[in-house]
């Protein structure tokens, strides 16, 4: 279980950009991570992970302040947390900085550009939403860590972790059409750890 | 310090009661406490008490389900922490029930009717807004154990803990000739804690 | 096309009473109105008519401030919009005082008690879902001018516009159904209009 | 009076850019100019401007598509309202094309750039809020058509509207004061209107 902190930006489900200072990113990070530890807590579960959400994501990806706002957040609420993100970011550089965990992260339902970037969602084949394709990118991932981009190119990922957005119509359906297939190649599905 | 939770009502600052079910208050508590004892736990400071804001507070103090909603979040959080509120109201019940201390508040900064209770703010003479008077009432509180009624009868009292509204236009006038009148007369002011 | 003006209640989608005094829900009311109808005034349409939404709908019918707070802010805007709610309320009321047109309301997807109220969201059986039920409601209310209560009881019932809640699973399903019905039935759909 | 849409920054009070696209800048614009004009329209008042607010005003004076996203929902609103901006920006672009009228804004407690710009919040010399200073700075820009910048050189400005920002400290005094001292110079402050 995990955090996913993001911009106040309701209407916007956190996926427009605000422009906030460091400081103002730091205090969003450690408000959101403690709000939900506080119902992990109540329930005697443990916070594993934080993860930026949406725009928050992509703008840590490549900004390091605002990464590093970030990975202090997490660190002096709980050190012992891992960050996900994606790898080769600010965001895992700010990781290694301040001291914390890091996970690189890989997508099972948005397609990749030649450059190793998700394709934006402004583009018409940003997302994958058939369970087939997600599930044969992500065993080229695990098995060749290697993902074919949109131009038909293909590159390098490395990834520890695979992302199914929670509001994507064909998420259920990604996720049992993972869990079978990496199940009867003998992968095994586990939540990242240390140690 | 202490976390105050409330409803979500931002253009009314919380002072307008809304009507959400139990589930709902027990959640809404539980993440406010979060939120705000993050704060703390990156400062490398701890929380010591929870008390509800307006409409809440008020609601909390006569309606049994809301105050052991709360009661149970505060409890299911962290049981070390300290209940605040009304002496003899629902909400102490519920502290009581639920195995949280409870500490009894009485309020330098506004009025009380003949039945013990706060005089509405929609009433002219709810708010204290002298510092003389102010101290003069805790004074009173502490030394007697009474209150002077806006009708001047004369009735009990009892409170381990002095609220100031932070947002009241005279509060640090008040605070101020609080701490010296009771230091004055050899009273000690501490944060409240048991054992 | 109608303003459905509710309660600033986001998380809840004003389906949870808030406690406002009267001149916030006049002011409410207004500001939900006019931005609505901002838009349908760039587009060059008109706005027909105002219907409270949710938890505000239900407290307008039988609270007279509420419900007077309501009418005046329409009838300020604009005295020919038509008011919408149930028969004999205290929002028909409202209406008739503040010399507004209103529409008595019924409901295709929701059952009736046997008052004639309502049947509560949180009963399991508040909702129509199936098509057939609800087609067969709607033509009974039109035809005979009663509906069958959830008691089996059959209640009088006035109605010169029909709701469909837009967000109810079945909504288009049921909208659909009903156009065909009742126009093979001769009955002709029209938007309300007075002159 | 005038409108001042601005992003749906709350916590910011709209100083904080958002990144949204050019179709939710044209609705939330039209949005909350229909928001206040119901108001205006309810006491038989008349919208007379619309000026963006904080982090929107300043993207729309350097952004193309910002300043036609606000002039088209100002100009299908009501094509008879005045846009506010500063003189020569992309607003005032976007009006002239829009066929929008345009009154050019400077400001009575802000700071200016040896380029003309207002110098950003985050200076410390930023605001001004000593009114002989404001007043001294807003009778050289109608008398002479110039301001003195902060580092001393004197630029060229044009005006025909002066802001006192509402949250500044000494807003009434600056207001006060510049009435005084405008009509003491026989000059006559009147709405901006055309025609």
């Amino acid at each position: 279980m995990g955090a996913h902190p993001g911009y106040p930006d309701l209407q916007g489900f956190g996926r427009r950009e605000m422009k906030l200072d460091i400081q103002e990113v730091y205090d969003m990070v450690l408000y959101q991570i403690g709000a939900v530890d506080s119902f992990l807590k109540a329930a005697g579960k443990k916070l594993n992970h934080v993860k930026p959400h949406g725009a928050l994501y992509n703008k840590a990806s490549v900004d390091p302040e605002t990464a590093s706002a970030i990975a202090q957040a997490v660190f002096y609420f709980n050190r012992e947390l891992i960050l996900y993100g994606p790898a080769d970011s600010c965001l895992m550089a700010a990781a290694e900085l301040t001291g914390l965990r890091f996970c690189r992260e890989a997508f099972a339902d948005r397609t990749y550009t030649p450059a190793g970037l998700l394709t934006p969602r402004s583009e018409t084949n940003a997302l994958i939403e058939d369970e087939t394709r997600a599930v044969k990118q992500v065993l080229q991932m695990v098995s060749q860590k290697t993902v074919t981009a949109v131009d038909g190119s293909v590159i390098p990922i490395e990834a520890e972790t695979i992302c199914i957005h929670g509001d994507g119509r064909s998420a259920v359906k990604i996720a049992a059409a993972l869990h079978i297939s990496l199940t009867e190649k003998g992968i095994i599905i586990k939540a990242p750890a240390f140690s």
